[in-house]
């Protein structure tokens, strides 16, 4: 491994996080409060790490995949170290632990929070909060390349142990280019929402918070009820930016390049699409009861069925009353996710639907021995590489599951509780079902558990691998 | 397809099953009861069938992959439809589904009840209850080819499409000799038993009963307690049964052949006992203050351990009741399952052993991308094909369980009720938690909830691809 770069790769971050920093600093300048200074005091920590570690440019910058793997895993549990921290000087969250949970939480996207009283917070910890979604969001490792060149052939490496889906595709032949579109992008679809939200009547502080935690697919939300308290206008703006959010990028790269035949004929989104329209069609059935009106059930049901499925997490209902087949809808939605290469997370739409098509194909092996069948997507033959990867990340992925239940049950909460939580933070989501339902939150879990769903929730942004490859003995060892 | 070959076979599985009839028949001669006419009315139903269908032998009797799968699976159906119908003539089960669902929880050896007062049955229909643990734990098709050469070279598939593992492994070389052998294991297995609990003082009828449902990996009990009202010595002597029959057979054959080196050098069976150890331990430590010594701590735990990861659903105490870690570990041996090639359920060990050894490989790529590595199991390489089916089988078996678990939840019980209810049936154990927990039963389910977890306990039993091809229209098609 070359650990040298990898150091330098990290204090790299770290200054790009210091300069992340200032804006909170800002924030806190704005409303003149004094938490402010514990950004800056942050921020200047983190430049002198940056300075120590990147004084002296490695001689050799290649990087392996391992050792990009490992420099992203490592990356964004050193991010949230020294993210974590101003919330404790400035007192928002006086417990290490949970400051780290917390910004674990924002990072990753998932929005899973262990504060009782959300608007107690300084403005500069519910905007860094926030903001942390939105870096996370998109990706730490593709903002940095969007701006320099970091380290010629080696950037794809890391760029494909950040990037959500099965597959990173690159939208035009240079990684520094297609990480520029991406940002472009984010940043059009950010300041769209802030706008619209501020036209129709959000002040601009909520106005911005909430477009980071739309648009991130993250969920922090400002308010303790989260989106219950918002006009029915507001709330149908945030449906919307949160499902736009969940949709592959490459579609927004194909209608701004004006190849629209190209944009409507991805399959994933097809299914996407229709995921979302078959539950809620299910869900307002199911709730109608609840519900003064009609057009009041499916507000509420297209929201949260959005909310779910992009793996933002934020809630106008307490969905936790709702009727056993529609929580059970919304858990199965937890697991698919949204689309591969957008901000959100969970298993992603293009993985099922890779593998529903592997398993026909499987069948159809029995039915016709001799019949030579190719798996498709989108037109291309999926490669093999693709299929067995796929097959590998989803056993992975539910020997975590079960094996973060069984080490949450030690709380002796209950079933539910525990195994939604779970999947929840491996989701990325955020509320879960019971005891951390959208009215809860995740302060009674034990510091282990804790670290546990920490865990979960850095494996889940990452896809599994890099975290992996973390853990494995062999990375760390010397051949 | 060879409908008029599947059709014989057909046919000649309902003359077999008239035989059988004819065993409680019998118990109600014993016992002076009128329900004993029933099995009698029932088998010369079962023999007129029999009759008019293998009338004539085809004069093809080649069987296909896919004719052997749809065969198999079609045997299993008719044999519950007509295994149904004694309890409803003799008027222990009123209801005809209901009576459906306990002859499939009979035969799929899963143990599952819709029952609230076992005890008011007569002894005909427990004994005929218990005796469908029997029949279905090492199964009909291997049964029958110990007994006739059937249709030649068709045979294996007819066994692979029937026999429980990721691969059959034929003991000796011709598939006749191999289900014979397996069959006298087991009927040495199962009298050893018999004797053992005669002997600590259990009832004879008890006991016959018993040690079906206990070789049979079923859980079929004849108290409404289970079996916390026998005796410490009667617990201890099934709790060793039972994991004596969740052993892969094939350690059997070869102690009996005195390979005992190639016996102790299964690398399953060393994971099987380990990860029952390793339970009973957990397990103990954190129920022990339910129970009045460590003694009865452990007796308890190892009786339930040995009765969910053997898959079959025996209880001498109300685990319900447990903290939830101990719970969490239930469920977690749910999905494990027993060994491949014993009678036990679930996704199986081996399975999973090669899963982890798949995972492992597939990081450590990441970590040596040059270096080639083959997974290992007993010192054999596993072959691609096995490696792909096991996959495969994974993926179908997460679907399946989601799928079923938002068809059940639409009777609006509670999400872990719902979710252990399709987890027992689909691994074939029985009791699951909440209202589905030991003291409970399954009656409480909607008609068609009731249909959908029938289909997971055949889906189960016959292990996924049976089910999967005889519902795939292509099956159907003609070329």
């Amino acid at each position: 491994m070359n650990y040298l770069m990898v150091l330098y790769i990290l204090g790299f971050i770290l200054r790009f996080e210091a300069v992340f920093l200032l804006l909170p600093a800002l924030v806190g300048l704005i409303y003149q409060e004094s938490s402010g200074f514990s950004y800056l005091l942050t921020a200047a920590l983190c430049f002198l790490f940056s300075f120590l570690l990147t004084r002296r440019k490695p001689k050799s910058s290649k990087l392996y995949t391992r050792d990009g793997f490992v420099t992203v895993a490592m990356s964004w549990v050193i991010m949230s170290i020294f993210g974590a921290m101003p919330f404790v000087l400035s007192r928002d969250i006086p417990s290490y632990v949970d400051a780290l949970f917390e910004t674990i939480s924002g990072f990753t996207t998932t929005g899973a929070s262990i504060l009782n009283d959300v608007e107690a917070l300084t403005h500069a910890g519910l905007f860094w909060r926030s903001f942390t979604h939105w870096v996370g969001g998109m990706g730490v490792f593709v903002f940095i390349m969007a701006i320099l060149p970091l380290m010629g052939g080696s950037t794809m490496n890391l760029m494909k142990a950040e990037s959500p889906g099965p597959s990173v595709s690159k939208l035009v032949p240079h990684v520094k280019d297609t990480a520029k579109i991406l940002y472009i992008i984010y940043l059009g679809v950010t300041v769209s929402e802030i706008l619209l939200l501020c036209v129709f009547g959000m002040p601009l502080f909520d106005a911005v918070t909430t477009s980071f935690g739309t648009v991130g697919t993250g969920g922090f939300g400002i308010k303790n009820d989260s989106f219950t308290g918002y006009s029915p206008a507001l709330q149908n703006i945030v449906t919307i930016f949160m499902i736009l959010s969940g949709i592959n990028y490459s579609f927004y790269f194909c209608i701004l390049s004006k190849r629209f035949r190209d944009a409507f004929q991805i399959e994933e989104i097809r299914w996407y699409l229709f995921i979302i329209l078959a539950a809620v069609g299910v869900i307002s059935v199911d709730t109608q009861h609840m519900y003064g009106s009609l057009g009041e059930t499916v507000r509420h049901a297209f929201f949260q069925v959005g909310s779910i499925i992009t793996t933002t997490g934020f809630a106008t209902t307490d969905f936790d009353l709702w009727p056993s087949l529609s929580k059970t809808i919304l858990v199965i939605l937890m697991f698919i996710g949204a689309c591969a290469g957008s901000t959100g997370g969970g298993i992603k739409v293009s993985r099922l639907v890779i593998l529903f098509k592997s398993i026909k194909k499987e069948i159809s092996l029995i039915i016709h021995p001799r019949e030579i069948r190719k798996i498709r997507m989108d037109g291309h033959v999926v490669e093999h590489a693709t299929l067995r990867s796929t097959n590998v990340f989803l056993c992975i992925y539910f020997v975590v599951l079960l094996f973060s239940t069984l080490l949450v049950s030690v709380d002796e909460f209950d079933f539910t509780t525990n195994f939604t939580a779970v999947v929840s933070t491996l989701n990325n989501i955020g509320p879960g079902l019971n005891l951390v339902g959208p009215t809860q939150n995740f302060s009674i879990f034990s510091v282990f558990s804790k670290f546990v769903l920490m865990f979960d929730m850095l494996a889940g942004r990452l896809e599994l691998f890099p975290v992996m490859v973390l853990l494995m003995p062999g990375t760390w060892k010397r051949k």
